[in-house]
């Protein structure tokens, strides 16, 4: 891998007049190739101010952009930073990303999975920022493991192991990272070119060769409907597409959490769990599902991911994986110094059980932070104990806080007042997998 | 007058998220009184970031603001400043405003028409920016006269000789400044919300008691057609009635210029010829109308302002503002150092003459800036030696332009390009004054 920096731009800080662009996305008209470079790279340079950027990103939110403005707007942001290069090694390569839901700690077991299977996944991950956890913040609660690697050490580890969890670095989409934070106090990050084409730009400078996206539909998901979600899948293939990635997208059920715990060491060992050949269901099926896409965007179509997780090779895998990045995969996981267990009320059939509460009550639990600056505990979290279709009895535990600031447990359990019904009649949960889109 | 300070503003910036209520406008809600005041307070402290206020006219711009929204944004801008109190004035004030117009010296024989019926006037005015000229740059063409007045000497000058035309101070609605400069960068001059709201606040402010509007329609005016003309006369007349302050509109032709001078020594040569009784029908019309619209405004209904013109009580007056100010009201006044003569190439009727075109030749002739910090020509501009109708030989004079920098002429020739056409045929231009909304 070479880390190649960006092609240098060309920029002519006057070939364009950025109140005349703003006023021409405003009106409804299309910008051309040059018209879409030159504003992104102004705006990355500080030629295009961010009061005129936070004015264009609404006039984006109102008018949308087209296919074809939103492949050079993709290319743009890609161009700004550095676009790492796989093509040295000796496997395919294939990436995940998911747009972010509760519980969603698929990654952890997926990555050694399918590079037990021969492909390569370089996941390029990041912190978490409100009720959805981060990757990142997930696998610190391995004793001794890192998230910062070189380019080198990646590419090292690519080879050795085959899968690479770490940050992504500031090198890549540079004009992404400015532009999300602008979006983030603008009210502009809901904007489905937006959205698509801050992902894009990252997974594509990120090198991958393949790519599957897990687009969230529901309560506890960035996405609540259907048609949004599956907009933004489709935006998000064709970018790929156009770029020569092989991208694929499920959509998949975030009403409720995945799995049974919400939290960042209790979501390692549920994965680790479900790497010895158990764990909740609905994880394995998600896991195995996604690992299958992935497989066969590489190429690879002749190796059962079911058989990987069930010989253990996907464990062995995970154990490398952490071993190189300093961590220490026999050690016992952090735990939480105090617990509180919320038990049924009544006997029945657990109805619902929202994805947002109990990822907000995660998250107030010290499991999330609030500003990008703030900790994380290791421990804290949300356990389940049930699933909508469980049965339950009066005085069954349904949930167990986790945290290492008991104080906390009041806003917790505000958070999940009203979260979970449990009802007479029996219950039966929809799919898991809404739909493919590739 | 007591220039009263707006009452203190009690501010507390965490009352609202400037997120959440960009996105409340984006998604088409609503603001509350208090949200409003909120966002303008607190964008006049900083509290509210440029790049947030941005986005948030960018959402006014396609989303639009309620009548209530709008009267609450306008007081908000209002209670960002000072307020003048006219009230211990001996007779009743009443002002006019013109959204802008190539050749539109109105204010000049206006105000002293007016005052010298019984009514005060008032006039803040700005400098011109573009294509038309501003008020202030075209008295400044007599020798002498200045353009700041403390609030004691404005109050002074109006109890004494009836009329003042001065700088607007600082201290009126500064989150309109702030906002305007804001709005001029980021593609969202063109809402009729916020042009509204900019030009109300000010005048409100102001202190006067009645206000007339004179909102321009065509190819030289801000508003091109009279729909949107229509629009933003009646949104102000709403806002200067929700506010107390009787208010008007007329809405008047800008196709052609108003006259037969765009520049300023030219336009008051132009106005003294008015006071004296003479001067071009149409700029005649329009005086007289907007005079005993304003009159009206003001409670004053036995005065007839042609004769205030004709027996020279209007230059009479006139004559003593600019003294007032400074001015040598019988001094020369400035005339460029350089002409050029563009000639008919045939005969028959002259059957228009682009506003644009004339104003935008003046403007680079030197009698207007490019950026607000340019000195302007005080002889520079254009003459007009026929108007639509008027029948026209081969050779004859049809514009005279002026400056005192002769390379201007190419640049001046190009903007007339293919302004004006001569026809065989008889034309009879339309009536100069639209509508009247009130």
């Amino acid at each position: 891998m070479s880390p190649a920096a960006a092609d240098p731009v060309d920029f002519d800080p006057g070939a364009y007049d950025a109140v005349g662009l703003i006023t021409k996305k405003r009106d409804g008209g299309t910008f051309s190739e040059a018209e879409v470079g030159w504003l992104i790279a102004g705006y990355t340079r500080g030629a295009v101010a961010e009061e005129q950027m936070a004015a264009l990103n609404m006039a984006v939110f109102f008018r949308g952009l087209s296919r074809d403005e939103l492949v050079v707007w993709t290319e743009a942001m890609i161009a700004s930073g550095e676009r790492l290069d796989f093509s040295s090694l000796s496997r395919p390569t294939a990436d995940k990303h998911s747009t972010g839901g509760v519980g969603d700690k698929i990654t952890l077991p997926l990555a050694p999975l399918v590079a037990a299977c021969g492909v390569a996944v370089p996941q390029l991950s990041g912190r978490g920022l409100g009720h959805t956890g981060g990757t990142l913040d997930k696998l610190e609660s391995v004793p001794g493991w890192r998230a910062s690697l070189s380019n080198t050490d990646m590419l090292r580890q690519l080879e050795e192991v085959g899968a690479v969890i770490c940050a992504a670095g500031s090198g890549l989409a540079p004009a992404d990272r400015k532009l999300y934070a602008l979006r983030d106090v603008t009210g502009t990050v809901e904007s489905i070119p937006l959205i698509a084409s801050s992902i894009m730009s990252k997974k594509i400078a990120e090198g991958t060769g393949a790519l599957v996206l897990d687009v969230k539909v529901g309560t506890g998901a960035f996405m609540k409907s259907q048609d949004a979600a599956e907009e933004l899948a489709r935006t998000m293939v064709e970018l790929g597409g156009a770029a020569g990635v092989t991208t694929v997208a499920l959509l998949t059920e975030m009403s409720t959490p995945l799995g049974l715990t919400a939290g960042n060491a209790l979501e390692v060992r549920e994965s680790l769990e479900v790497l010895a050949g158990g764990g909740p269901p609905d994880v394995v099926e998600l896991t195995l599902a996604l690992a299958r896409e992935m497989l066969a965007a590489a190429g690879v179509t002749d190796v059962d991911p079911a058989e990987a997780l069930a010989g253990g090779r996907a464990m062995d895998t995970w154990r490398a994986m952490i071993r190189a990045q300093g961590g220490a995969p026999d050690a016992a996981l952090p735990t939480a110094r105090e617990t509180d267990v919320i038990r049924a009320e009544s006997d029945g059939v657990l109805q619902s059980l929202d994805a947002l509460a109990v990822g907000l009550a995660a998250w107030r639990l010290g499991a999330g932070r609030a500003r990008k600056e703030d900790p994380v505990q290791a421990g804290a979290g949300v356990e389940l104990h049930a699933k909508p279709g469980d049965r339950v009895t009066t005085g069954q535990p349904l949930l167990t806080l986790h945290t290492d600031t008991p104080e906390r447990f009041a806003r917790a359990h505000a958070a999940v007042q009203g979260a979970f019904e449990v009802g007479p009649q029996p219950f039966q949960p929809g799919p898991l997998i809404l739909d493919r889109i590739g």
